[in-house]
């Protein structure tokens, strides 16, 4: 599990932070991951989450400015782009549907409802700053690279098909819990969401 | 455009009932109606829906019980599945998955923000018992039907495979608004998603 995205910024060197200011942004931000998991995002408040790292209200919002900000920068991405990117290719370009599909079912069964993607995604059904930043986060950290490797045509476009699916899922398995998708096995899943994502990702999408 | 939804229930006669209690109860549906539309899940509280209304708050729960209740008995299905139905099959049934993503987009598209299928879907995301509804309200007045006339086998995954594409499309072009797709000409939204559909509906689900 790699966090180099806590901070929103790859550039800052893990080592040699000034002390003071770093530590009490990484409470803030821990604050922030357990209480938009426990208490979702409508149920966390800026006061909550100051109070939990035992800093003044005022101060979380000179760092993060408001909530949805806040929500961004504490969402972990729950894999390394850079180490998965060349596995979702390992056996080609026509494979990645089904890869992808299983690199996310894994990721959403092992976080569960804990999971900081599907907290920024209830947000983003009702908050547009939320919103915004869930889909830059999604095109930059995910799709950006990997429609860069496949080299596809309309990579905006095929990464919102990708995008619309994936999140719809995510939603029906791990949010609403829809039977028979809630309790199948992740084999199961990658058979019926992989030919959609792949044929959104490489193949074909007008008619002849 | 049929509103028999608006009870919940098509037992109810639309004439000759009795005039105090249901015209009373058709009046918070109005405002609830108005009201979610207007401040959406969150931002409608029992007692704003009541004051719209006229009524006492204690009315409204009296009547529905709840606000999640509330929300799914105000929601009226846009079009009638009566209606519809066999104009989905009226190519057949290998048309059924771009003239049900034609009916999807042309009934969202009209309706836009204010659609309350989509407040409930936002909804959805954060309170369980919304979601259960909106699970209970997609799968009998459009799958059921439309599973039963194609005679495909699994119908409650092939719902929830097209249920979680035409919801996440829906998040993505009329909730998050994300581009290319929220802008695209509504041709172009069968061509892609219309293979998706045909498939979760009728095609082979499993790899060889």
């Amino acid at each position: 599990m790699i966090e180099d995205t806590e901070t929103g910024s790859t550039k800052t060197p893990r080592t040699g932070r000034r002390p003071g200011t770093s530590s009490t942004r990484q409470e803030i931000l821990e604050a922030a991951r357990k209480l938009f998991a426990e208490r979702g995002y409508q149920g966390a408040t800026i006061r909550a989450i100051a109070a939990e790292a035992g800093v003044d209200a005022a101060l979380v919002v000179h760092f993060f400015g408001n909530k949805a900000t806040l929500l961004a920068q504490a969402v972990e991405w729950p894999f390394d782009p850079e180490i998965e990117m060349p596995k979702l290719l390992a056996e080609g370009k026509h494979h990645v549907g089904r890869r992808l599909v299983a690199l996310v079912v894994r990721t959403w069964d092992e976080e569960g409802t804990r999971n900081p993607v599907l907290t920024l995604l209830r947000a983003a059904t009702t908050e547009p700053q939320a919103a915004e930043m869930m889909g830059a986060f999604l095109r930059t950290r995910l799709f950006a690279p990997l429609m860069e490797r496949l080299g596809s045509d309309r990579p905006d476009l095929r990464t919102t098909l990708a995008a619309s699916q994936l999140v719809g899922m995510g939603l029906a398995r791990h949010v609403l819990r829809v039977e028979p998708l809630a309790s199948a096995k992740p084999a199961d899943v990658v058979d019926w969401y992989g030919p959609t994502l792949q044929r959104y990702l490489t193949g074909k999408l007008e008619r002849a």
